[in-house]
């Protein structure tokens, strides 16, 4: 930013506005805080954002049932092979209200952004994420921005929350699994997780794996149009498939049996995994759902994914059984069963 | 927390989870993350809370206008006179949504924790934050919770996103000022800022000045059944009474003329200014709002509003003017004049 920085007719005497860093007062809802929304925020959303961009947005919306969902993000480092933080402010909160069947339609953005922190930096993950919402075709309504002082945070988190619309008839939900049912995830997992782990400070190793992150709200509308009954939609992010499948046991009160030698894991993730000592089960994944249908439709489901490109991998891994209720288990390649616990803590820390 | 937590029937054997503290693994998405959820936020939370608590809310709405709003509080110290940054999370984003005519319904909260703040911390916050919103008649839908190392943020960051209900015929913004408007504060300013600095480490004052933080939709619904047409309405926080006049009179082209001797400041508010060297009028509040109005209503407005008790101290501050539009002055008790500039940064960090 330069000295002649143009705020609605007053230029700048200071010599603080040519300051190329996230500094105090840019969060202080005075003149800087104004330039920053005008300078940098507006222009890189471009197009997904609403004008005004202000404290609050007025929305018309149809009646009916909306989803609401929040996420905030503190990936770290903020920008990793196939994407940034700005991405995932996307999808990960546009994916959470694709797992409830709705369309969305609405986003705010929040940041909090650490003293120090480079405007560039800033502007490449706020660019990203305006690319991001235009992909998934979201406007980005509303929106807030803090400074901390360096030291009391690093970088940039976001938050974003978003608002969909439910269709009528749509009714999913993690208690709706019943004994029977086909589980089938979209596509390859461990993806996203090992992406970011691969260039995390300290623990570098070379790999060709880039995030799988991506909105699915458009393969989640090619599974409804079926028709088909699909009980369950979850986005296995935090604690990859294992913490997903567990919470929809538990909830369901069904068992759930995988086959380990159907789990889609690309060969550079099972690498990784054995090098750092992790579960592929346990990885997060950032572009991928899984779905829990009746195994009568299953096939039928699966057609329907392959047309998408985000479902061309899609496969059946396994399915709910009466035996072990609340419990996951995976039948190994030697025609034994290992269970699948739900993570405790955290593998690695900040992957979305 | 004791080493007989009871997860769903699964007892935990590990020490890690008799500690007193975040750690890492209560973001990682899995057991631990739900132990929070469950034994923590949702006790505090109390009845303002959904029972699930979700990764999304399915929520139903009537046909029309919403509004919608985000606000991330980072205040520090997270508890000081009169609040902490549980009631800020609320009340924020519940006068956001007010100050466009909206009756709030729903919040998500997102939280982000520093590794090693205490969970007593957390659940004193959680606590306030769940009274709060039982206060204000919102109900808490979605949530999210993040955990970043120690050294990468510090405490509590909340964040809150509200969805509110704008009724048939309300149209309130910052551009529709009109020359000869009246303009209304409805109480003490400069409260709120004083408050918290008062306690900030390194900068301890004695006073006895409260936090004013209180949600501001019951007396927007008084004002708005008068059936007067409130034109703009905006609750001064970051950047007090000036950066908020300075932003309408931008949006709107008018000149705002303030008195001076009619700007309710309070005598100890007035002595911490002086100590810290600061202007009132850039002071943040977070209970309190400025209203324009047509003047040949503004006595009936202030009449509806010293009947409610966030507003009994409503009074008249100044007025619209053709002159210096754009601009804000403030007319001294000597006759002359001073500019009330948008302020450029911020006076003190951390606020709000």
């Amino acid at each position: 930013m330069s000295n002649d920085l143009d705020f609605e007719g007053w230029v700048c005497p200071l010599p603080l506005r040519d300051t190329p860093t996230i500094v105090m007062g840019h969060g202080g809802g005075g003149a800087m805080s104004g330039e920053l929304i005008e300078q940098l925020f507006l222009p890189a959303y471009g197009g997904a954002a609403r004008a005004e961009l202000g404290d609050s947005a007025v929305l018309s919306v149809p009646a009916g049932r909306l989803a609401f969902s929040t996420d905030s993000f503190v990936v770290k480092p903020m920008f990793f092979p196939g994407g940034s933080i700005g991405d995932l402010a996307v999808n990960g909160t546009v994916n959470d209200l694709a797992m409830a069947g709705a369309t969305p339609l609405f986003l705010s953005t929040a940041f909090i952004l650490a003293e120090g922190t480079a405007l560039s930096d800033i502007g490449r993950v706020a660019t990203a994420l305006g690319k991001a919402a235009e992909v998934a075709g979201v406007q980005l309504v509303t929106g807030d921005t803090k400074v901390v002082d360096s030291g009391s945070g690093d970088g940039v988190f976001v938050n974003t929350a978003g608002i969909g619309v439910v269709a009528d008839g749509v009714e999913i939900g993690p208690a709706r699994a019943r004994v029977g049912d086909a589980v089938i995830v979209s596509g390859d997992i461990g993806v996203h997780g090992i992406a970011v782990m691969s260039c995390r400070e300290g623990l570098e190793f070379g790999t060709t794996v880039v995030s799988d992150t991506a909105p699915l709200h458009g393969l989640v509308a090619e599974m409804l149009a079926t028709g088909i009954d699909v009980r369950v939609l979850r986005d296995p992010t935090r604690g990859g498939v294992a913490a997903t499948l567990n919470e929809i046991a538990r909830a369901s009160g069904v068992g759930i049996e995988l086959v380990e030698r159907d789990l889609p894991v690309p060969a550079e993730v099972k690498d990784a995994c054995g090098l750092l000592g992790l579960d592929p089960l346990q990885v997060a994944n950032e572009g991928k759902l899984l779905a829990v249908v009746p195994a009568d439709r299953a096939e039928e489901l699966l057609a329907a994914m392959h047309r998408h490109p985000l479902g061309s991998g899609a496969r059946r891994i396994g399915r709910c059984v009466a035996e072990h209720p609340r419990m996951v288990v995976a039948r190994t390649g030697l025609g034994g069963t290992r269970v699948v616990d739900l993570p405790i803590g955290e593998q690695l820390p900040r992957i979305c």
